[in-house]
């Protein structure tokens, strides 16, 4: 899939990909062995089955690895992958031909991979239950597969009221984080998208992947996907020659970069099947990801849903700046769906038709990448994993985002504070740190226009997942508009000084050329105002030398005489000096950063495999708190009515749980939706000072206090502005809760 | 468009809508005049424009129409109108014949033209100035057309920075004053949405409407806009003869009942052209209002934008049921984009292709629509227009819901509950009372399913407009849904005591068909398990007297004898009974409330024309606040930055403006923006005790108060937990503020 490399800047790939696990925010860049896991799991086909299930576990222990036992037998491998980058990165210097940097990637590849098994077989094995996490999740609606009742359809779903609620609560905290505190311009822009603008974005021609389609039942594929499980299958085959496994592994870390033609070659050469019917397939397809529609009736007018949110701020660029005074920098950001037209989407929430993104588009002035706000970022500790690092076969490292900016290993400052403040959100949101890297784009994977690009990544049993790109878009974007429009998306600055400089103008005499040339006199007119000064000069010379100028405009030729252009040259003196901005982009996968927080935070209690529940943090929480009365006596509904209302009134989510199992049972059901704080309505409530118990989900510790208190308490707890600690500190807590029945 | 008439529920048209304003939350249901006026200033053509501009003006003035002396002069009038209204009535009751009817209609739309005419020349003028509103909307950003710099494309708009956080403070506050208070489920599907949902839904069939193109140039035109200003053109004529003004008097209330062949007949038989370039058009063509795609690469399952959010809920309806722990009643909400490829989209955000929409679904027991909280809203007086005073030409009336559920005017509590919440709701966002009448579906315009249905109708220079549906859908959706996918979509409820009731079912001898019909098997047991009690009783009895019975499936012949079936006939005692739940539906069309808004709340400065500015209630402004120094003095930044972190870190939007232009002008520029509240830092500031002057926007009044409380009482004032008056009493009042100088 060229586009990648060429146009966008979350992508992963690289002719020295060597299997690294190759994510993208773009759903159709899961890796390859995930496809290759997900396409075993649904046709029960084994190809590619053990090596998908390697992959998967190698990644899952990639990032934590400082045991010194474990490092000491890893060194040998790591430095062997060092030499083969070292000799990579000369070849390149030296401008070496492809197919020699071809040959010495494929041995930096294998070298790779030997070090990763090794990881592999000495990391420790993990422990978490995906079908588990998957039923919880299901069984109380955060999400699940939409239209179910009508046989569903692959890569859309629905949220539910407690994922709406978690999502609604997680835009609403991104809002604060970012839009609130930076000042962002925030826009909502249509997703029906005209062809001209996504044709000027690169999206039309190059938003593709190529597919290869069973010749008997039509059921598609991604040929780069097929090709790669295949060539995997054979290395993997005891009948497979060994010269032709030799002959795979050098075409393996080409595959990315294979032309349809090449792909089509290597189909036919290798004799590729369906595999899952073993029918034969057709030659590759171009297939364009975007979904295709038609605007207005008469069909005339052909438009697309947008692949990214990113576009309809570009193209608002100029009302933008004007809003902002005409001052920059500024950020703009949006919050919204967006649609790509996958293959075949697998993998639940992580590839899917139809997603939520969030993106954030700072404008600034090319020389000048400063942050204002840098110095307060600049101690965080992140983990980064630099493009040396991967080429040298060292894990990421720990660093301040600073230290980073100031060694230029991050770009600039704009690029730092924004990883920072991704980082520190993700956190917030529930992200574990230590499953949260950024990784850095090789120059190979990196968009041609952008200066530096690293992906937030996250850890989960689908190995390492892209969940927000951080890239330097630089002015690839406003240019491509600018181009398609003929509308300048520039800004200004002043200059230090003045400059004067020297103007070539046309000034077509209008009656002249109206008289010559009747109703073509528009076009000339225009085609006139529009020559650069270089055209003008030959224009004046032919004038001067000939007497008289031919142009063709749209094919048709026109005689110019000196009568019709007068060509003024003079000197204007300038104060400011327009230019194109360079622009940072951070884009979040919302669907992306939920699923991982789900895995981060699905957790069994201690001892009893059944409890599972979520450890959201109260912020994205979808209740703040629950309301129970110990039983269905009906002397406690009058306060779980006013602690309800006084819960409205504070604006705290919260549920009512009357039903009538135990309170255990109760408490069980609401830690797995993630209710961070339980109030509980008992006899001793009936008593003056009315009072009843708050209990917290992560210890399961209570405490007692008065029941007016109470909304507050959970407002201030939820809001961050108290801990639990703090709360335990001013009241008593009482015996942990066990299984305490419903009556006394 | 018959579609609405047998299936959607916000359409406001019936065979006895003599002229009345047709708006629709549907953006295609503008009403006639409207497209006439906007056909002719786009077009210039002089075609309906009298009477656009006339039905315009006595659109504008409907409501408050209370002055004695006007209704003494309309009185006659009206009786005329209710006169023939009877006659109507009597005919409908006595089952009289069409062709009566509709006569009998055409007389009385006759008669409501002459009362509204009349209304019309004894009303004041309104003054409001929309291009003034648009330029401010356009200039600050609330919105604009999307692509504008690609040309733009008609019904597709961009939300600003103004708009947009406008928008999420509209929708967040939705949110709290319905889901949060009713403690609804909200969920967030998928807008993709394949073929045979909609299909089930209705809207494949008959979400259409007809149009007809110029044979020339291919413009397209709605069918029955152009036919009905075709019509009134003719009528306008002087040169018509009177015999054909006749004619087109009796069919123009034909016009909304008309199939594809009536209109193509009348467009023939008036010599109908297109009233832009006069050229010939087609024929009617069906065009379906929803975009169409193709749902993944094999382009086999076909798909639509979804036209609507409703669905999305109703085919999760089990999963929200078990979510509800299968208690009804409970209420599903979801806000989310729909699309309709309208075939000339006009009138700003009031008519657009793709829109917000916010959607509840209140499903309770269709035997018992009482509501649990109804007491609390029974007082609260709403202007109604119910269905018999529009046919007895009579004015809305105010009335408690209270009073208007107690009499039946309103079918139950459910529906009265909801519409009181819904004027409440959009009184609290800046909606005029006075300019906001529910109006009763008549009969014939309600669909075939709905009990009751009123729609919010808020008055704008548009006419009025239907902001939102509330309609009691009964149990269709579920119903179809259910027919479509064999998946029950039920309730069920305990029996007061249970019922025994007799069961026949069909066990079929898997064995011995399987024996006898070997593939066939599967289909014949799925028939069998099928099959109605009825029909299992003459199986039984054609098995006892042939011997055998024959099916036929799919087209194919089966002969199936004793051994096959068993036919079981038992009692059984039942403790529950089933039933499809009925569904309250409040439907929002979030830009069209966003517009009314606009329109009730732009103002102009008295004395003062160029100073126009909005209103907007605090909660949905989009910034509460602006933070201004007096003038550039360095001095004053450390308190502009203070009060700036202060201010987010109690979540309050804000904008400082720290540009040169004088402090008149700044806030005359905040208050552009509809920032209620404004902070000015001055050279008062620099003194020990720090103070600063607050400003509120309506009565431009100041107060100055210590610098650390300001942003404590700003949260107060915007969550409206304080009023201004509440801060006047305890602060010092500054002498008000007109054109002080930046600089002291």
């Amino acid at each position: 899939m060229k586009f990648y490399h060429l146009l966008v800047r979350s992508v992963c790939r690289s002719i020295i990909g060597f299997g690294q696990p190759k994510h993208s925010l773009f759903p159709g860049k899961l890796d390859t062995w995930t496809t290759a896991l997900f396409c075993r799991s649904q046709s029960q086909h084994s190809w590619g089955s053990k090596k998908a299930k390697q992959r998967r576990l190698q990644l899952a222990q990639r990032l934590i690895m400082s045991d010194p036992v474990i490092e000491a037998q890893l060194a040998p491998l790591r430095s062997a992958v060092k030499e083969q980058g070292d000799i990579v990165r000369q070849l390149k210097e030296n401008g070496a031909g492809d197919i020699d940097l071809q040959r010495a990637v494929a041995e930096l590849k294998h070298r790779k991979k030997l070090l990763e098994d090794k990881e592999l077989e000495l990391s420790p094995k993990e422990n978490f239950d995906r079908l588990k996490m998957e039923d919880l999740l299901k069984q109380r609606f955060f999400y699940d597969q939409s239209f179910a009742i009508y046989g569903g359809v692959n890569g859309l779903y629905d949220f539910g009221p407690m994922g709406c609620a978690m999502k609604a609560n997680f835009l609403q905290a991104w809002r604060k984080h970012f839009v609130l505190e930076e000042q962002m311009l925030e826009v909502d822009t249509a997703m029906l998208t005209p062809e001209p603008v996504l044709k000027a974005s690169g999206h039309v021609d190059r938003f593709q992947d190529y597919m290869v389609k069973d010749l008997k039942n039509g059921e598609c594929f991604r040929a780069d996907h097929l090709i790669e499980a295949t060539f995997e299958k054979m290395l993997e085959d005891k009948k497979t020659p060994e010269e032709t496994k030799e002959e795979i592994r050098k075409l393996l870390p080409l595959i990315d970069g294979m032309s349809k033609d090449d792909m089509g070659r290597t189909l036919r050469q290798y004799n590729m099947k369906s595999p899952v019917t073993g029918n034969d397939l057709t030659d590759p397809i171009e297939f364009n990801l975007m979904f295709s529609t038609s605007i207005g009736p008469t069909g005339q007018i052909k438009g697309y849903l947008r692949p990214e949110t990113a576009q309809g701020i570009f193209v608002n660029f100029k009302r933008l700046l004007e809003f902002n005074q005409g001052k920059l920098p500024f950020a703009a950001a949006q919050i919204g769906n967006s649609f790509r037209n996958e293959i075949s989407p697998r993998s639940g929430l992580i590839r899917v038709r139809e997603f939520t993104m969030a993106e954030i588009e700072h404008f600034c002035d090319p020389s000048d990448k400063s942050h204002s706000k840098f110095s307060k970022v600049a101690d965080l500790e992140m983990c980064l994993y630099s493009a040396c690092n991967q080429m040298d076969g060292k894990p990421p490292e720990k660093k301040t985002i600073g230290e980073a900016v100031k060694t230029k290993l991050v770009a600039n400052e704009t690029l730092g504070y924004f990883m920072a403040r991704i980082h520190l959100f993700m956190v917030k949101m529930g992200v574990d740190p230590s499953r949260l890297r950024f990784r850095q784009h090789l120059s190979n994977e990196m968009a041609h226009y952008a200066c530096d690009c690293w992906d937030a990544e996250c850890k989960t049993s689908y190995g390492w997942v892209e969940c927000v790109g951080c890239a330097d878009r630089s002015c690839y974007d406003l240019t491509q508009h600018t181009k398609a429009t003929g509308v300048r998306l520039v800004a200004e600055k002043p200059l230090s000084s003045p400059i004067s400089i020297d103007v070539t103008e046309c000034v077509p005499q209008k009656s002249s050329i109206g008289k010559a040339f009747k109703q073509d006199a528009k076009v000339i007119t225009d085609y006139l105002t529009g020559l650069t000064a270089e055209d003008l000069n030959s224009f004046e010379q032919s004038l001067n030398e000939k007497g008289s100028v031919d142009i063709v405009i749209n094919g048709k030729s026109f005689t110019l005489n000196k009568d019709m252009i007068q060509v003024k040259k003079y000197q204007k003196t300038l104060h400011v000096e327009e230019f194109v901005p360079s622009v940072i982009e951070p884009s979040f996968g919302i669907g992306r950063i939920m699923y991982t927080i789900f895995e981060h935070n699905f957790k069994i209690r201690e001892g009893d495999e059944q409890r599972t529940y979520l450890s959201l943090p109260p912020v994205i929480a979808p209740y703040k708190c629950s309301v129970l009365p110990l039983s269905q006596n009906s002397e406690f509904t009058p306060f779980v009515e006013k602690l309800s209302a006084q819960l409205t009134n504070l604006d705290i989510t919260h549920k009512v749980d009357n039903s009538s199992g135990s309170i255990g049972r109760r408490y069980a059901r609401t830690d797995q939706i993630a209710i961070p704080y339980g109030i509980t309505v008992d006899f001793d409530s009936l008593k003056e000072p009315h009072t009843a118990t708050l209990r917290e989900r992560e210890t399961m510790e209570q405490i007692r206090a008065p029941i007016s208190d109470l909304p507050q308490i959970v407002k201030d707890l939820s809001d961050g502005r108290r801990s639990w600690d703090n709360v335990l500190n001013k009241h008593t807590l009482l015996p942990k809760f066990e299984h305490q029945e419903s009556t006394k």
